[in-house]
């Protein structure tokens, strides 16, 4: 390794003075190579799906990936490790999730639905009652109290298949399952299920967060999610026959807020130590599926990203650190502690990339900068091309990056190919066999790589916040 | 959907003084949109996957894949649909091979092999011999005859991971599989055993064409794929003990040729009906696996592209010709009779494309194209870019297609994400579960876009042949 160094040592200096990207191109390739050829980002994913698995904030198993992580990063001889302390939500799904429509007394058919993350459960006997199916909550409200009262609420909105990236299809539904039971409730409805967040047509149920609002405690119903292929039988069985009735017991709970951890790695800066660059993702996972795609790959690629670092022996001029948020799924409580802890030191984060779109082949990035820096990112594409990185766009970042937001600095979110993400997303097909360890590779190497770029050119006209 | 059409055809309208472009976009929009929430490529594919399955040349299954696409087109209401008689090898592979690894007497081991497409089998009691490991035919040449007569001779270069374009390591690659027995046969080996052509590290043997060159019957020696798993693991035993035997036991056997056919279906041009466009895939596949991503999806996506030309009525001032290629695999028989009957005939191919690289999301095309034709190619590109389209480049197009190049016409042949496609590739892992609905819809909307601009402005100075 050292003598491939010294030798882009070399190619550097000649290039230094007639053409930085020639030197950066370079880089660029030895950071993809290595990546692809010696990466570390499966075998630890296989650890962290496989050994460890599902990872809901406050379980066991969260606090087993935490202790995984920090030994990890250990190994790699970062400059500082350390945890993080944040009181986190705990929410236990409880024995799995039994549903069924009941078309005439003792004619029933078995559903496949699992609770909504946050859901209160039913009573131990489980509900029955008629199913009032709505597409929005305007069609809700037209309904009235008088449609709705004592009746199961059924938000069957497919997610659009006409658009090309489906995270939009995924933000123009979400509203049923995130506020569903909140407007449900206020009509008189017992219980919700919704269409699960998926443009598969399959049998699995993809739970998520959801809220109750300023909902009492005594106000809050239950809120499942049913499979699409659920959803549109049962869609069918009412056009023919509204009177039919719907089963739902769920024993999941909210317990009371645990202490759990953000892991965090860094590399000190060598010429602006206080000016640092952050790269994420979040180390809880729903407990459905292992949490592969979301987000233990974006844990494992920012975990990369700081060992390609270390093993091709570039020294950053800023700080790098790895943070591997806790609780992003159901309470986003990891993000906020460390925003709100790193403004009280005055840390001035002049960058920050989260991976949270799944392990897919990497397409580029969303930024949140303004015209000049995200000029600047521009003129970095040409270096991205071999790779087959195209997409550069304004529009976003990452929930755990999110809170870091200011007027100067700039977050990122890797883009990758977003087809088959919702497949998984959520439910117990979110697992360790449908990740490919190049598409991993390569987005670690992606992520790397913009890093090294922000580093060496950092933000322009930075100015102190 | 005429409402539609005549919504865009009034758009268009409007636009067609100002920027043709703004009309071009439209259609492209309703193309992908169609191709996504009405397209029958899935469809077609489950049924030729799982209801055919793998369709080598001259077997059973072939013959059923033709009456079936010959039917489907049928059902489309195009202007023409015919088969194209061609005669086509008829290998078959006969029982299951089986291969150990013997370290002592009675100590054996079980390795994952597979015949080669064209290899001829061991003898009915199998051949054992000793092992000789080369990765290149200049090693082999130097270990002489000397070291390999009366060995089995066991290629096992990898191919290069650090490659981004997982087809140009294939390339790198499939020499071995090609030409390894031609080669080592004139050493004096006894088989041959090749390193399968995947990336992946896995039990799985890929199958693939191969050719014994100028070798009479009796020096034709036996050749089979192994796992990348157990060429691993052949090559450690190897390096402690030299002298361990492999066995191969295969039955496959060539038979005579047999009649098959290239299905042929064509909408007339309305302007120019002696202008052909064309858009194909390969009816023929592996026999291990069901053949969905090699080359099923080519095949359903290229009678989407007339399909949405139908449904959208949109009417083509150039003849569009769907061609489902017989024997691309192990003899490239369809597409020569194809080139050498549309040269007979004297048919103008302007335009041919193919697809036949799997099922992923599409990133664009490559080109064989004159400057000026390639230049109007990249003045399309914008059109693309909101379906995430950005890949337009020189350098190849289909093996189908191929033989159809002349001086002034263009082919071309998709690029889908490359990541995965040898996890695949002739594999028993090439079937329907693997294909993604999404990624086979965007694929056909891209060819039918790309298509449809083709049709539109047809070639740059086209001159008569």
């Amino acid at each position: 390794m050292s003598k491939i160094l010294s030798n882009i040592k070399h190619l550097i200096f000649l290039f230094s003075f007639s053409a930085f990207s020639q030197g950066d191109s370079i880089v660029l390739n030895e950071i993809y190579k290595t990546s692809l050829t010696d990466g570390k980002a499966y075998e630890w994913l296989d650890f962290l799906s496989n050994q460890i698995g599902g990872r809901l904030s406050g379980s066991l198993n969260a606090e087993r990936a935490v202790n995984w992580a920090e030994s990890e990063l250990i190994k790699l001889g970062l400059d500082e490790v350390r945890l993080q302390p944040v009181m986190v939500p705990k929410w236990v799904r409880g024995n799995p999730e039994f549903a069924y429509v009941e078309t005439k007394p003792g004619k029933t058919l078995n559903m496949n639905v699992c609770a909504l993350g946050g859901s209160v459960s039913t009573p131990p006997a489980g509900i029955k009652a008629k199913v009032v199916e709505v597409s929005s909550f305007d069609q809700l409200e037209a309904l009235g109290r008088d449609k709705v009262e004592g009746k199961i609420v059924f938000y069957n909105r497919a997610m659009d298949k006409s658009i090309i990236d489906t995270f939009k299809s995924y933000v123009g539904c979400v509203d049923q399952r995130y506020d569903g039971a909140f407007h449900a409730a206020k009509f008189g409805a017992v219980a919700i299920i919704v269409r699960s967040m998926t443009l598969a047509i399959d049998d699995l149920p993809h739970t998520g967060s959801m809220s109750y609002g300023n909902l009492s405690v005594q106000q809050r119903i239950p809120a499942a999610a049913i499979s699409t292929k659920d959803a549109d039988l049962l869609s069918s069985m009412l056009k023919m026959d509204n009177s039919i009735k719907f089963f739902l017991k769920q024993n999941c709970k909210q317990l009371d807020d645990v202490l759990s951890y953000n892991v965090i790695g860094e590399i000190k800066g060598s010429e602006f130590p206080d000016e640092y660059i952050l790269v994420g993702g979040h180390l809880d996972s729903w407990d459905l599926g292992d949490g592969s795609h979301d987000d233990g790959a974006g844990c494992v690629q920012s975990m990369e990203v700081l060992r390609l670092f270390k093993v091709l022996e570039i020294k950053p001029k800023r700080t790098l650190r790895v943070v591997l948020f806790m609780n992003e799924e159901n309470g986003l409580r990891g993000a906020k502690k460390y925003a709100s802890e790193s403004r009280k030191n005055k840390e001035n984060h002049i960058f920050a990339l989260e991976s949270d779109a799944g392990a897919f082949t990497p397409r580029g990035f969303y930024f949140e900068a303004d015209p000049k820096n995200f000029n600047q990112i521009l003129s970095w594409k040409d270096l991205f091309e071999p790779y087959l990185i195209h997409f550069f766009e304004l529009g976003g970042s990452g929930s755990d990056v999110g809170p870091l937001k200011n007027s100067v600095n700039v977050l990122a979110g890797l883009k990758p190919d977003s087809q088959r993400y919702f497949d998984h997303h959520h439910s117990s097909n979110d697992i360790f066999s449908t990740i490919n360890k190049r598409e991993l590779e390569i987005g670690a190497a992606t992520m790397a790589s913009l890093i090294y770029l922000f580093d060496k050119y950092g933000l322009v006209k930075v100015t102190k916040q």
